[in-house]
This record gives structure tokens, C-alpha cells and sequence, in this order.
């Protein structure tokens, strides 16, 4: 990686990329209708205040593959763009909380991750700038204030949650505003219930509450309303999935759903691929359905693969964050990255960060250890983080749909069709 | 010149920065009060769509010294931030006129001014890229639509209006929003009056309808309100102002009362200076109460100086932008600008933009050929535009209050104080 990295992009290597210039150059010449639409849709059903997309793009296929409503990695973005993201947070705590003036984050447990934690004092940073006071919550019972040290020097106090009545603060600090960046792996706290105050997200979307097979139902509708706007084919933007009943790995039951709905997702890719012409190898990924943070996910080319797991295939998959058992799973299309970095030929995978409908940067996850078909966010797997040298929201009609202000503004369009289906998920649930 | 225009930024040659200091102290102690207020502030008083402030900086005192708001000087912005510009514009059109698919932008008549008209250019640049259709209209009665190839190289069209019953458009294009660059120095057009689409900002924010007086008048309560949020003496931000009723130069009617309040006002900023121990020799700027474009301005360290015109002076002072006469004027405190750039010591005058109530950017205006008590907008002159190389909503509470985040974040607070005065302005006349 001897590129300079605030001027350089991943390389998408591939032939395949016709359908994707076709995608490109489509949202280019719709972009009026494609932001008219976008428009007429958040007023519909409002932007979460935050979240994140995981995009894989193949050339042929740009298609988000998760979507994290409760977002680390705001240590990643490019600096750059830290105006942008203070202008969006000014936006979306206007809107969600119009009167705040003290905001609290509730962070993850994990204190020991100091790569979440840069992201925490990130968050806490961009929050203080857009004009608010503002404290760091933990829902650990430490009973007391646990200060940290970061590796960048910064100081980071997690503090116990207090509740009086229908409020809850911390030492001294009543917030008007909650900002959850917990995603409530391990259920929806007492503490938080029934407050008063206003809490964004909330509770209902963490993933206590939250189903994949449920937010990619709604994107798949999404998808399908949106390729009416632009005149595309909604698969060049949407995995395909299928999901099971209750599953249980560690006693095999379930097992024949599974390798059937393998077997019926593994047919339809390949039929999509013989329409495209794509000389490629379908694959599908299995994954607990209320899972996060990369647990609990498999690749698998054919059914067979998920028929002969062994016990250590099985115990992985049974175990999601937090500890919680696997009993669900969601069998998605595999999409190829085709987005690679650097001489060694890193994959590259981007994820797109959105603070209200605003789309205000994100980063390329740069993996020199793995296979253009393997899942790029597994825990203890170390990925290089490469920021957006370029914004997501200033397309240039004057250069080539694929040039890079053009490329990232269509990841800009992909991540928020994601962020729609999350924003009517959580309307409707 | 042959600094790094990217990434340099003016120097503040004075010794008398000490009250300046304390200011943006109080401005960084109190952000989050400062920002709570702003808030509020939109809630009571929605933001004008758009706004250029002009802002002198004595070291010692931060005021501004015109609010515009018909802002040319778009390409005088730094791209680095044209995504926030993008992001702000669809947050005021949203907030303006939620259901706009279509704008018109209405430009000023100049069209030898290839200056402004890089600027409208740029501004139809940026509404494209805000995700509108953009048309660029002119109010002149011209019949054909008029291409302009601009120095940049991009193309121009201005296309006369067409009026079917209530709406404006040009051919074939019926816009949903006006965003009127105009600023009807010469009165409102009936072309415009009556219509049913939405118009931004109104036509009574024209200077046909506005008085400098009126504003500054606006401003000194917003200033006064300010000062005790963040607990500093107004006259640190505000600037004195008098004015008088009618004047007729040409006949020297009114000069009396011109030299009286010069006198009362001269007096007022000594015993200021005093207060401070500032030793520098007070002025006063004589300008048309319903002027703009820096025409109709003089200087003034004396009394006798506005009772002795000759007749040059007489004529100058007579004629304001658009042929209007000239029969109200506005007395203001001169504001001295210690900013300076470069070997040559340039004088240089801080602009701000803001779009909706977000800071957006801004630039300098650099003369090598003004003192430091003159006026550095006025027709013919050249400047030398100097790009903000940061952002204006960045403040960095780890650099000492002075620190380049900071003084920006001093100018964005204090051009938004201005851009409120406006706000109220326009909801009260």
C-alpha cells in the first residue's frame, strides 16, 4: 500500500463491469428524480439519525449487505469531511430534538476495544462541535466512572447511567438527548425503557428487536420502486435472500431448510448470471439473522457445504454477539468484490456512513488476506481502513459515469436506498 | 502573494487583540450555549435561504459591516467545501419547499460581469448537484435566451421569463422554486409579483423594500440579546450606527443633520476607544441606507469632512446601483481591518457565505491598495479573492482561542448573528 492515500481509490478489477457503468451512468442522468425521490421518501418515513452500509460492488452489481444502525468506525472517515459532519448531526438533532442542548452517547461494552472506542471519542467529538454538551454512558454496572486513554492521546470518561423518575443521566448531566451507539445485542436495558427523553435510534432498533430477513424485505422493496425511477433491472442493486424457520446448528435441526433454501438461492443467482453473461461461480452467505459484527456468517457455493458442517463450523455459527445463540439465519446472495487496493491486491469493500438522510463520507475496508468472495468484517480480523478521498454528494456530469466523484456518488445512492429500507423497518415495527 | 493560498491564512497585525481574544475565549467557553441559542433563534426567525456577510476585523472589535442577501462570490468559495454548500442547499430547499423538483435562479442584469456571473454559475453548479433540474432566468427584457462562455470555460444560459397566469417559468420549464440573485435594486419587477411558486429569498428581502438601518437596528438587539448569552460588551461585535431623514446631496439638503450625527457618533466610538485604550483615530462610513455593490460609501474622520463635499464627491455620493438616487444614508462606525496577507502587508477583509443557518465558507477580500479604514467593496476596484482554507463550524477547543479553527468559528458566529438580524428583518417588514 504505497499509494497516497488521500488522493488514490481502489481499482475496480474486473471485465464484468458493463451492467455497472449502465448503473452509473442511469443514476447520473436520473439524479434530479433519483434526489426529487429520495425527498418525497424521508418524508414519508424520516432517516434514522445515523447508520452505516456495508456495500459490495462486483462491477456488475453495486448491492448493500448490511446495515448497521448503531455505527462505529467514525475514526475512519476521512478528516476532510468532518465539516460535513457536523453540519449533518446540526441537521438530524434539529430535527429529531429540536430543543437539545445536552446530548449523552451510550456506548458499547466493549472497553477494551480501543479501535470502538477512537470511534466513541470521534462521535463525542463531532457532537461537541455541532454545538452541544455532551457525556459518554455505559450500560455496564462498573457503579463508577471508567476514564480511558486512547491511542490518539484523546481522553474518553464512560459513565454509569443514573435514572431519576422517567430520566436517566449520568454524574450531574441530564440529557434532552440520548444518542444510542449500543446496538442492544444483549436485549433492550431496563434503565432506558419508558424515558422521557428523546432516544435515537430507538430501542426497537437494536438488534434484540432487529431481523436482517426483515430490513432486506424492505429493501427489496425499495430496490423495486426505486428501479422504476432510474429503468434498471432491481437486481443490479439488491441481493437476493431467502430465509429459515428456527435453526438449531449445535443439534442439527433445521439443517435440510437450510441446505434447500441454499440449493433455490444458489438457482437463481446462477440463472441472473447466465442472463448477465457472468462467467462466475454463485455463492450465497449465511448468517444469523439477528447477529452484527461479522459473527455467526459463512460462505457457502453449494448446498452441500451447509449439510457437512462439523462441530466447529457448527459452534461458530450458533454463536452471535454477546453471547446470544444463533436460531435464525439469512441466506443472502453472495455478492463478488471486485475492488481491490495496492500492489498485493487487497479487497477492498466499502462502507458508507449517513448521519440523518445526509450521506457524509466513508471508508473502504482493505483486506489482504481474503478472497474476493469472503466476508470482509469478521471479529479479530484486522482490516486496513482507507478513507473517501471524495465526498459521496458532488457527481460531475462533465467527467465519465464510472470517474470517482461519479462511482462514489452512486455507493452515496446504493447506502441510502439501505437507510430507506431501515427507516421503514423501523416505521413498521 | 506567494504564500500557499490552501493553507495559509491572514495575519492579525495589531497589538490591541487583547478584547479580540477575550471574545473568542467567550465564543469557544460558550459554544454550546452560543449554538443552543442560535437554535432557538431558527425557530423564532426561520434563516433567509441564503446570505454573504461582510465582517471587518480591528483586533480589538468583530462586527459586521453589510449583510447580502443576493451573495455573488459563489466561485470565489473553496471547492473543498462545496460538498457542505450541497448539503446545506438541500437542507434549505427541503426546509423552503419540500416537494421542489425544479429551480429557476433569477440573476442579476450584469451581464458584462463575467465575475458574477462565474458566480451564478457555480450556484446553478451547486443546485445540480443538490439533486434540482436548474435553469438561470433574467429579469432583463432581452426576447432570446443569452449564451455566455465564461473565463472557467463553462457555459451560461440566461433565458428571459415567461408568466402564465401565476406561475414564472422560462421555455419549457415550469420551476417549482425561484432563488432570486437579483437583488431588485431597481425595484420589484410585476413579472414576479403574485406568483404561486415558491420564492426565495422574498421579494420584499430586495433593496427596493430594504434599509440598511433597519437591519443594523435588527442587529444591535440580536448583538445585545448575544452579549449577555456569552457575557461580553455588544460594542465588541456591534458597530455604532446613525442615520438621518431625508438628503438630497446634489442640493445639500440634509447635510446639517449628516454632520451633526457624524459629530455624535464620532464622539460615542472615542469614549469607546477610551474605554478600551485604544490608540487609534475613530471614523465613520457614510453609506446609502438602500444602496449595495459599495457605491454611494465615503469615509469620514471628521464632521467637516461630509459638510465640505465638493461637487465629485456630491455626484459619487448621489448615485447608487441601478441609476437610484440616493436620499437616505446610514452613518455607520468605521470598523478598522487588521487582518493583513502576504509581504506587501494587503489589506484584507473576512466575507462570510451561509446557506439556510449553516456556515458554509467564505473568502477575503485582499486589496494592496486600501488603508485599513477604507472601504473594500466598491465598483472597479480589484481584489484578490483569498479562499477560507478551513471550515467555519470546526472550532477546536485543544488550540489556544486563536488558533485558525477558532478565529473561523468567531467569524461564522458573528456573520450569523447578522444573518438573524436579517431573518427577523424579513419576518417583521
Amino acid at each position: 500500500m504505497n499509494q497516497d492515500h488521500l488522493s488514490a481509490v481502489p481499482h475496480l478489477t474486473t471485465a464484468l463491469s458493463g451492467p455497472l457503468l449502465q448503473l452509473e451512468s442511469h443514476f447520473l442522468e436520473h439524479q434530479p428524480h433519483i434526489e426529487a425521490w429520495f425527498r418525497a421518501q424521508w418524508q414519508l418515513s424520516a432517516a434514522p439519525v445515523y447508520a452505516s452500509v456495508d456495500l459490495r460492488n462486483a462491477g456488475f452489481k453495486l448491492a448493500p449487505v448490511d446495515t448497521n444502525l448503531f455505527p462505529a468506525g467514525f475514526n475512519n472517515l476521512n478528516p476532510a469531511f468532518t465539516p460535513l459532519c457536523i453540519q449533518a448531526l446540526q441537521s438530524a438533532i434539529e430535527h429529531d430534538c429540536p430543543t437539545a442542548m445536552r446530548v449523552l452517547i451510550i456506548a458499547e461494552s466493549h472497553t477494551r476495544n480501543k479501535f470502538y472506542l477512537e470511534s466513541v471519542a470521534t462521535l463525542r467529538d463531532l457532537v461537541a462541535k455541532a454545538g452541544f454538551e455532551v457525556r459518554t454512558g455505559t450500560l455496564m454496572e462498573t457503579g463508577e466512572a471508567l476514564p480511558v486513554v486512547l491511542p490518539s492521546g484523546r481522553q474518553l470518561l464512560l459513565e454509569p447511567l443514573n435514572r431519576f423518575g422517567n430520566k436517566v443521566g449520568v454524574a450531574g448531566f441530564t440529557p434532552c438527548l440520548i444518542l444510542l451507539n449500543n446496538d442492544l445485542s444483549s436485549g433492550r436495558p431496563a434503565i432506558l425503557e419508558n424515558i422521557e427523553q428523546c432516544i435515537a435510534p430507538p430501542l426497537i432498533s437494536g438488534w434484540s428487536s432487529r431481523l436482517k430477513s426483515e430490513h432486506f424485505k424492505h429493501y427489496r422493496q425499495v430496490a423495486k420502486e426505486f428501479s422504476e425511477v432510474v429503468e434498471i433491472d432491481p437486481w443490479l442493486i439488491d441481493p437476493l435472500f431467502r430465509n429459515c424457520g428456527e435453526i438449531n446448528f449445535m443439534k442439527r435441526e433445521g439443517e435440510e431448510c437450510l441446505a434447500r433454501n441454499t440449493d433455490i438461492l444458489l438457482r437463481a443467482i446462477r440463472q441472473k448470471y447466465e442472463q448477465y453473461g457472468i462467467d462466475k461461480k454463485p455463492f450465497v452467505v449465511v448468517k444469523a439473522d439477528a447477529g452484527t459484527y461479522g459473527m455467526a456468517v459463512m460462505t457457502a457455493h453449494d448446498a452441500d457445504e451447509v449439510r457437512e458442517l462439523n462441530r466447529k463450523q457448527r459452534t461458530r455459527m450458533s454463536a452471535a454477539k454477546g453471547g446470544q445463540g444463533v436460531s435464525k439465519v439469512i441466506i443472502q446472495e453472495g455478492v463478488y468484490t471486485f475492488e481491490t487496493w495496492g500492489d498485493e491486491e487487497a479487497v477492498a469493500e466499502p462502507v458508507v456512513y449517513m448521519i440523518d438522510h445526509f450521506v457524509v463520507g466513508g471508508f473502504y475496508r482493505v483486506h489482504t488476506g481474503r478472497g474476493s468472495n469472503e466476508n470482509l468484517n469478521a471479529p479479530g480480523m484486522h482490516f486496513e481502513p482507507l478513507a473517501f478521498a471524495e465526498p459521496l454528494n458532488n457527481p460531475d456530469t462533465t467527467q465519465d459515469p464510472d470517474a470517482n466523484p461519479n462511482r462514489f456518488y452512486a455507493y452515496g445512492v446504493v447506502a441510502r436506498l439501505a437507510l430507506l429500507a431501515a427507516a421503514r423497518e423501523t416505521a413498521t415495527s
